[in-house]
């Protein structure tokens, strides 16, 4: 893997460059700790986004959902933006123009391909739950051929992209400072909440500790 | 407004129609409990998607930017696809197949166009703050006219679209019911945290109330 992707006329950073990144190490924290994603692609010449779950592994970001899915029947082979976002907060400054929130985001683009064979399928989607909750998988009922069948995983290289993060507190104009105005930062975070187990767990079933924290944030 | 947007090719739901809604107040509760969006456009025939927050005002949905960005440029009376989702947990099921994720979405297409009038720009973007932080527009420093002349502001009607919606516990195969296997629900929410002052905030300016909790979730 290299250390930072290479910058392109999309992935260049146009406003804001200050708080931009092209380093690995910034964009996979990101796709790390927020697996929601949304997927933009075009279909006859229009734009669609699509959210669903995103999860890493080394060089590739990968999802799935059903084979019956057009925006994965869309993405199988054909570009695609793929977007990270995290908001950390609200940032209140003395004027409403300075007002912006604190955030990390990731933008990748590229080819998405489909992961076609089954065993590899299947070793994606194991890694996908245990990826969010660490040796999970292997106590589950074992995957149905048929089950495999109905679904699909696409993966893309994480070689165009970049991050873009904001923290700290507001910035305003310097004469802006003498007015008796609050502003500050409003932070926001996900927060996880404790397991509800399902009425139909058998007796003596317990919480299993892997679903006390999914591996995110 | 109508109650209901009208189904359209694209905005019919395909999968798991059942989870679905194309009802404005489903719609509606969806965009204003959370601000950040994903806006899809297609540039030179390439997708791309770009993390943003989005405030409703009746029937239509609004977002804004620098007026340098090629993002809204693009989007100046082109076609957008903006996305909104919320993840609300973690659905850990017996087998791998049948984990979801609990999370209400809405989708929404159309021709974005910019507010061009700066006296309504202004009324827009007052109203951002304040659907976020009720009341604290007023008690600003004005904008100063260039400020606004480096922003522009996106509207889009809220015509065509949906909502889809999943809550609740796992669905596993009838037999599966039978394993010895936690299943259950893992919550995820938005938490809000205490404001945190600017160290130059003048002696005396308290904490308002609208900064104890934004308008979200």
């Amino acid at each position: 893997m290299s250390e930072s992707l290479a910058v392109t006329e999309r992935s260049r950073l146009r406003r804001l460059h200050e708080r931009g990144a092209h380093d690995r190490a910034t964009i996979d924290a990101i796709l790390d700790a927020q697996p929601l994603c949304s997927v933009g692609y075009v279909m006859e010449g229009k734009p669609y986004v699509t959210p669903t779950l995103q999860w890493r592994e080394g060089d590739h970001v990968y999802w799935h959902g059903s084979s019956a899915s057009r925006a994965l029947r869309a993405g199988k082979g054909t570009e695609v933006c793929l977007s990270v976002s995290i908001l950390d907060g609200f940032v209140l400054a003395r004027s409403g123009f300075h007002h912006t929130v604190n955030s990390r985001s990731v933008t990748l683009f590229g080819t998405a391909f489909v992961v076609e064979d089954p065993a590899e399928k299947l070793a994606r989607l194991a890694a996908f739950v245990n990826h969010l909750f660490p040796g999970r998988y292997e106590g589950l009922r074992p995957d149905h051929p048929q089950d495999l069948k109905g679904t699909m995983v696409l993966g893309l290289p994480i070689t165009e992209g970049s991050a873009k993060l904001r923290s700290g507190g507001p910035n305003d104009e310097p004469e802006d400072y003498a007015l008796p105005i609050w502003a500050g930062v409003v932070p926001v975070s996900l927060q996880i909440g404790a397991p509800i187990p399902d009425p139909r767990n058998l007796p003596g079933v317990s919480v299993p500790d892997h679903a006390r924290k999914p591996r995110i944030g």
